[in-house]
């Protein structure tokens, strides 16, 4: 069976590397065919929107799936138009994985609490938006926003020229500002059969709007109960097939839902190999249509982001137990390169080994573990 | 750094999967394109003997090794001949490893315990054999043989003519039968700076001269201080760069050589999910001049070897925490297709999941687990 894939990131590289010994194919279409997944399948080169190009990708295909969601939507529903390509995640997800607004109206209809918003369209809007949500807040473009990029953060009615001069001219939402204690992130997956399989909860650190750090399990009984209803609730009503994160903040012992993604996700790469079956796998097991596999954590691990610069492979492989996931892309500042996972037998072990791979890479976070 | 593989076949393939994530690049070399490699890396294709080809793959390539042993030599050496290009494994291991005489000097001069044997070379010399090393005993062509291939089973005087007619003319060596208890390979690593890394004792199980289970580690601490010693003395003695591996027979608690194996082994895949760093990704490290990686179990694996006939893949997965490799090789009656592999937290564990997991494949093993 071969899955045809728009995007050829590290995401497809990384589907490719779990989908091989499943006896699957790949193809991918991405905008050039110097991109990570080029290396281990061919790649179809163009831009997204190319119908043409769409259309010859979902011939070839039993199944189309995309490593990112900043596609366009009808372009991908005429590709498969007449034919028995299948879509999965599913095309509802993915529109709502591309506008920060649909994503809050969905957690608003499935009772998911969220931050307080309102849709941005003018300057006079952003005004009303401030006054009605309260300061500080943040204004985030609806659409391709990623890594902290497409937003900008009002503290004061003085910073709402700046950043309308910044945003303003695509649709925009302002978000209260909250002070959140931590960040989770919770994954599933599920089949084509309506099988559901859930990740154990990750925490994550972001600098610069960047992930760079996160640990799993989590455990918290009480957040870890939150986080498998709101998911549950989220891919049950999508008819999801495939895998799907969502991230939160945590307020007070709550979650409060920040923004989901209908794909494998960066805070799941440590499934790789501390969990049974990685993210990637299973994301594959159900698009495919084959049973999902367990999503038992086999120890406790930590993924750190490689950003910017690669260090050298001797400098990572040399820290104990430590993997290296090599992307295969050029050096430039703030893009992700790779990323390493280490599983310790505890939760205390995982964090004193992480603070010292943490010192080896020369990162500091903010209240590491 | 790119990597050029003579043999792309699925210990290739398993290689390449294990080294992308390293940041390394394949580049392989093959009798044709279809082979199981193809599809993840480029493949030049044409005879093993083919100095041109062998000298285009030499050049592009940082690090030269192999994925099987039947490769020339002299043409390998002449192909790297001015070049910067490294081999390894070595080349004299290489050619040890082609040649059960030479595979049995070794082991005598290394003061590894292993058959009786004789070289033959003529009917005659065949009937001194028998008479020298007594009846029954196993006439076995010197090169070439795998998988039980090239070998016959000597019982009693009358069969030494048909064993004749059936390998004589090529370089053989009779050696006597042995009824051994039990089935064994150790396999271990060394790296360019000299460190080594060894597994845990793997046991197995063949059928037809082609292996059907391992178990790992195979748990006695007096086979394993043996295998440690003699796994480190070739490894040693070689200078060796890379994974090797030996089977031995168990006798009346003793390990007799069986044969060595200068490159990954089919005993070893278990280690993809059951060590912290697989045999694939060792054997890169050591080539590529990388630190090597703990070759700790984690957790007591089970490997079965999918041969002659894939089973749905949709069965396979259905089995908790079974994972699946499947080769991308068309199916033919005895070929190896594929192995899964599961992991379980106990012994007692892994040999009760084991024998679902055959009667699930329909495989019957005699005295398996």
């Amino acid at each position: 069976m071969t899955i045809g894939i728009v995007g050829a990131g590290q995401l497809g590289r990384m589907l490719a590397l779990a989908g091989y010994p499943l006896g699957l194919d790949f193809l991918f279409l991405d905008r050039s065919a110097d991109v990570p997944a080029a290396a281990l399948a061919p790649v179809l080169a163009g831009t997204f929107t190319d119908r043409k190009l769409l259309r010859r990708l979902a011939r070839r295909c039993e199944v189309l799936s995309f490593d990112w969601e900043n596609i366009s939507v009808p372009a991908l529903r005429a590709a498969t138009h007449g034919l028995r390509t299948r879509i999965s995640p599913p095309l509802r997800a993915l529109a709502t994985g591309q506008d920060r607004l649909a994503e809050k109206r969905l957690f608003e209809r499935l009772r998911i609490p969220t931050t307080r918003y309102a849709a941005v369209g003018s300057r006079s809007g952003l005004e009303r938006a401030c006054a009605r949500i309260g300061l500080p807040g943040v204004l985030k473009t609806r659409r391709l926003g990623y890594d902290g990029k497409g937003q900008a953060l009002i503290r004061k009615r003085a910073d709402i020229a700046a950043a309308w001069d910044a945003l303003g001219g695509v649709p925009l939402l302002y978000e209260e500002f909250i002070d959140f204690e931590l960040e989770v992130s919770a994954l599933g997956v599920r089949g084509r059969d309506d099988s559901e399989a859930l990740y154990p909860l990750t925490r994550n650190w972001h600098a610069g709007g960047i992930l760079r750090l996160s640990v799993a399990p989590w455990e918290s009984a009480a957040l870890e109960r939150q986080a498998r209803a709101h998911l549950r609730a989220v891919l049950r009503d999508f008819s999801y097939v495939g895998t799907l994160a969502i991230e939160f903040f945590v307020c007070k012992g709550r979650l409060v839902a920040n923004e989901l993604a209908p794909r494998v996700h960066n805070s799941g790469h440590w499934t790789i190999e501390g969990a049974v079956t990685s993210q990637f796998e299973n994301h594959l097991r159900a698009v495919a249509g084959l049973p999902l596999g367990s999503t038992a954590a086999c120890g406790h691990a930590a993924m750190v982001n490689l950003i910017g610069r690669m260090p050298p492979a001797a400098a990572v492989l040399a820290q104990p137990g430590v993997h290296l996931h090599d992307y295969g892309k050029s050096a430039r500042p703030g893009r992700k390169l790779g990323h390493c996972t280490l599983v310790a037998p505890s939760a205390d072990e995982r964090d004193r080994r992480t603070r010292a791979l943490l010192r080896a890479l020369a990162v500091s976070l903010v209240r590491a573990p």
